[in-house]
């Protein structure tokens, strides 16, 4: 791997919308960059960290740019709320408390803010979560581009679940709660005016109610993931490295709606790479997955939850394989950089 | 006082630099719409939150957009982690975990990310605190000014310190730990030019240590403020409106360098205004005055450390009275609007 972060030999260097998108440009920045000057460790990097004295809290933090403001099935203000809660529940936490920091571009109309603002309460209401701080600053016309969000929310762990990336081993079977792709192709239909968008929704939506119904499985629960940015090929990619297992996938278990499939034929995109905001990637203990997954299917949001492939016993640390429809084998990588930007 | 967010009638309203400069702006658009589409309560409004089910620990978010990002005495980096690690302790907590998020623009050089960063690390290396999680976003050019920070903080409370904006009574010493102004005028003549920057620095600096010295006056320290954005009138007007008191304080007490007042009188500010980062006002019963004055003169950064009024017996709930050189006395307001944008 390259590094492309500046040594002082490249003072030059600068910061590309790839360094934003959850792919390998991020994890080098992370790497190279943040981790070292703040003091943090290379992996596993989990959606949530431990709160240090406080082992049953985690602790998330997660900024929205999403562009634009309001598209079909959500908006920044619940995707900011349902992001964090999401977060927190891969940790296997219910969310007992959100902080939010607004940053507003000077001339927004306030019935915009009132909306965005209002949707996050909503929001919060329905995960059943105070929001007990905030901070609003106000920039300039042309300094920011209209509303950004910080949402950072505090979790408690339930009883018994303790999943980690680093947790997945060989064996298990992985999961997938629901259809991928619909966030991404949404918001990107949206802005770009493709006409998908009357087809398809954003899947924003909490998913701590899911991590609940899996809470009598304990310990058989290895990893949980939601695959954001980078989309599911990224949650697995990062997985199989913290976990160090090989992961083998079935192209045709993969749900991919119509809609989005047409879309991203279209736009020459890989719907593996497309962030989801609504679904969740579950590794569990071989004898637990049929109970996993009924337990996920117990729920609306989970309905059409799927095996989708396994642990293999003796594959290389760190790979993702995908079997596909004409049985062909390829391995499926980080994404690179940004094939979507300010998804979310 | 009028209402300047929108009805259903003033759907043409825009937010104004104003309301994010902690004023009677920033007041009112938290009362008319922040606080009642997110369930939250009209004052007192602290600087953290109690966590729900913990009673010990407190949060606090706040996003930063100075500019310019490097100043003398600090940057954005140590800026923020600073400015939340004192938000904790006015709530008697040591900080034990911050989150850091960053919007960072397109383009911006690696090496001032880095720099940005490494001030960050630092600052919570000195502040013994550890950041435990992080989100990165990258916006393209001009869809932000630079770099955005938003730092998190969870603290845990000392025993025995529970101040409050509410809990000032009559009879209390107010209590100032430093002079005030020299954050606000520094950047403001930095980004300017002004000549200032040249003999003032900004105070940005973590405050936990001063809290931690007046730890053993428990209960009788009533109320912790830091005078950040709107300095220190609109710290002592929140407390007075807060607590239900009136505060008169001696302008002759209030400490303010002589290059502060110098560039305070060239732009036509009051430095009872302008913002401060490294300094804390403290509201401590009467007989526990002369003790809280030696605990903060104990600390480097409570050197200075001064009395500067007390809260009055019988004056009207919600004022502050300035006594002035020529013993007069005049009203301070919580300032309305934007005096000194983009501060912090």
């Amino acid at each position: 791997m390259t590094a492309v972060c500046p040594s002082p030999h490249h003072e030059d260097d600068v910061v590309l919308l790839g360094h934003g998108a959850g792919g390998r440009l991020t994890a080098e920045l992370l790497d190279a960059l943040v981790l070292p000057a703040l003091d943090g460790q290379s992996g596993p990097l989990e959606d949530a960290a431990l709160l240090p004295g406080h082992p049953d809290l985690v602790v998330s933090t997660d900024s929205f740019v999403v562009s634009p403001l309001f598209f079909p099935g959500g908006d920044i203000g619940s995707l900011a709320v349902n992001g964090t809660v999401n977060d927190l529940a891969m940790r296997g936490a219910r969310p007992i408390a959100l902080s939010v920091a607004l940053v507003v571009e000077e001339g927004l109309p306030l019935a915009q803010l009132r909306a965005v603002v209002e949707s996050m309460g909503k929001a919060a209401r329905e995960a059943g979560v105070p929001v007990v701080t905030g901070d609003t600053k106000v920039v300039g016309r042309g300094a920011a581009d209209r509303v950004f969000v910080t949402t950072t929310g505090v979790g408690q762990r339930r009883l018994g679940l303790r999943p980690s990336a680093a947790l997945a081993r060989p064996g298990d079977a992985v999961l997938l709660s629901g259809p991928i792709g619909l966030h991404g192709t949404t918001v990107l239909s949206t802005r770009e005016g493709l006409g998908f968008e009357s087809d398809i929704a954003s899947d924003s939506r909490p998913l701590h109610g899911l991590v609940a119904a899996l809470g009598p499985l304990g310990e058989q629960v290895h990893t949980l993931r939601d695959p954001t940015r980078g989309g599911l090929a990224a949650a697995l990619n990062e997985i199989a490295r913290d976990s160090r297992i090989a992961v083998e996938i079935d192209e045709d278990a993969v749900p991919v709606p119509r809609a989005v499939a047409a879309a991203c034929d279209l736009l020459g995109l890989d719907p593996l790479v497309v962030a989801n905001e609504g679904c969740l990637v579950a590794f569990v203990a071989q004898e637990a997955a049929d109970a996993a997954l009924t337990a996920l299917r117990s729920r609306p949001e989970g309905r059409d939850a799927v095996r989708i492939g396994e642990v293999s016993a003796d594959g290389p640390a760190g790979r993702v394989v995908l079997r596909t429809l004409v049985g062909a084998r390829r391995v499926v990588d980080l994404p690179i950089g940004e094939l979507l930007p300010r998804i979310c």
